[in-house]
């Protein structure tokens, strides 16, 4: 199986998940579970997902046992979304090719939606005990996701991504917000993963490693499809982040030293895995499919 | 000590608690930090927390050592509040005399201070163990809190008062809506203190009875105090419900009708707590005190 099979073998995984733990369109008030099933039945790729299976199974762990825990992470990625495309916040019309929630539901429900969501994977994560994992374990999981997304986290990124808007920022108030905003839920991914199949310290430090700069690859690869991506295949507009008075990677740099940047990090995602053998292919692959990911 | 005294003791350790879980204004994005604190010290009455408190106390647990459950009820709490206050949702411009949070801090930052204080709540939760409880316990109270505050609970509560604004409602939705949206986090609130106690099926029982009808016969006088109280006192307009369309049930009701209905629901209260003796005073008191309730 290749790299890009076991990518979709996962996240159709994660998808049945969700499907089963999201409350069904049809559970009263329908509203606001029809829009959380449309903004997570989306088409995303379910990377974050991927990658807390996929570092539980390279551990020796059965992967289906932690499919909550992939599900509850790409709840709170949903949730993010969600709340980053209102109005109020990036004002985004569409979302891989679809209009965006507030679109669809109106801002109110779209809000909701989004608190329900985040809501959901707290419970979820709470009931992955059920499956046979230590409750210590699995409230060690929630500090990480909790602290991941608070205010410290992903609320934190996102925070200070709106306030750099139309500014001029430095390079390290850039590094801060996509280490935040996308990072720190890629971090809380695989250290979960790690966490359940109970990884010991040189291992969780290994994957802390992978997982920062993996998070900060796929930022400035995102940047750069932003910039110079395809609309047909990324479902929404490119040249937003510039529209916007957003500062990217390659606005900062330019497109060859952001590329330069790019590879570098993903070079430091294969040094970070080196203590593992042939068991770690999938996440080199994951770090190398960065480089050349087109959506 | 009186129950007002009680009351505002407790307060008062609930407010010590958040001013410490709480990151500093300082911390960086301050931003954020500036606003989860400006909603979180809004002089409200931290009646959720005390209960909580006063839960655990009466089944003979130090209440010291919920206080940090208390607290995340009370994050809970001031989440939903912020994000109601926004322009998209009941669009209030003013809580309990001062400017809410998205007019002073703007929407975006309103939306991602009440994402944050949700998702402080959970983590705040999770960290119960180190206060010596047993890890199922703490998953137990997680599980009951995001349930109460997800889209079958407040969520849901939010979304059909939404959606009914301006309608003709049934009684049967009204109450639909205030079970959930207001009778939901009370609920979790004396669960949680009660689990984390260690309560038997008999007492959890009668506890739950004894919070939904609470829940209920608080938002009744709510409502009460929307149409008939003094503005100066609430801090707010009255009359709001009405302007808006809200059904409330002196709207539904007639005043008259309403008042019966919250005493009712206060009569129901004492009848729960039958099972227990004078160790459960103050949640004696703290219904009885919804019938005379100015704010």
């Amino acid at each position: 199986m290749n790299w890009q099979q076991e990518l979709t073998t996962r996240a159709d995984l994660i998808n049945s998940s969700l499907q089963s733990l999201l409350p069904p369109a049809s559970c009263y008030p329908p509203v606001i579970h029809e829009a959380m099933r449309y903004s997570s039945f989306a088409g995303g790729k379910r990377l974050r997902g991927v990658l807390t299976l996929a570092t539980a199974g390279m551990l020796g762990l059965e992967e289906e046992r932690v499919l909550p825990a992939a599900a509850a992470i790409e709840m709170i990625h949903t949730y993010s979304l969600i709340h980053d495309d209102l109005p109020a916040m990036d004002d985004d019309d569409y979302r891989r090719g679809r209009p965006t929630c507030h679109r669809v539901f109106g801002e109110a429900i779209a809000i909701l939606a989004g608190d329900a969501l985040l809501t959901l994977a707290f419970e979820t994560l709470s009931r992955l005990a059920e499956g046979g994992f230590a409750s210590s374990v699995v409230l060690q999981v929630i500090q990480e996701v909790a602290s991941g997304a608070g205010s410290r986290g992903l609320v934190g990124g996102q925070v200070v991504d709106l306030e750099s808007e139309g500014k001029d920022i430095e390079a390290s108030v850039l590094e801060y917000i996509h280490r935040h905003k996308t990072g720190a839920l890629f971090r809380a991914a695989i250290r979960s993963g790690a966490i359940l199949a109970g990884a010991g310290d040189k291992e969780l430090t290994a994957l802390t490693g992978y997982a920062e700069a993996f998070g900060l690859a796929f930022q400035i690869t995102d940047d750069i499809l932003d910039l110079a991506g395809s609309e047909e295949k990324l479902g929404k507009k490119t040249g937003r982040d510039l529209a916007r008075g957003k500062v990217t990677y390659p606005g900062l740099f330019g497109m060859k030293k952001a590329r330069e940047m790019a590879a570098c990090q993903v070079e430091k995602c294969l040094m970070s895995l080196a203590v593992f053998g042939p068991e770690a292919e999938f996440l080199r692959e994951a770090a190398l499919y960065l480089l050349s990911r087109q959506t």
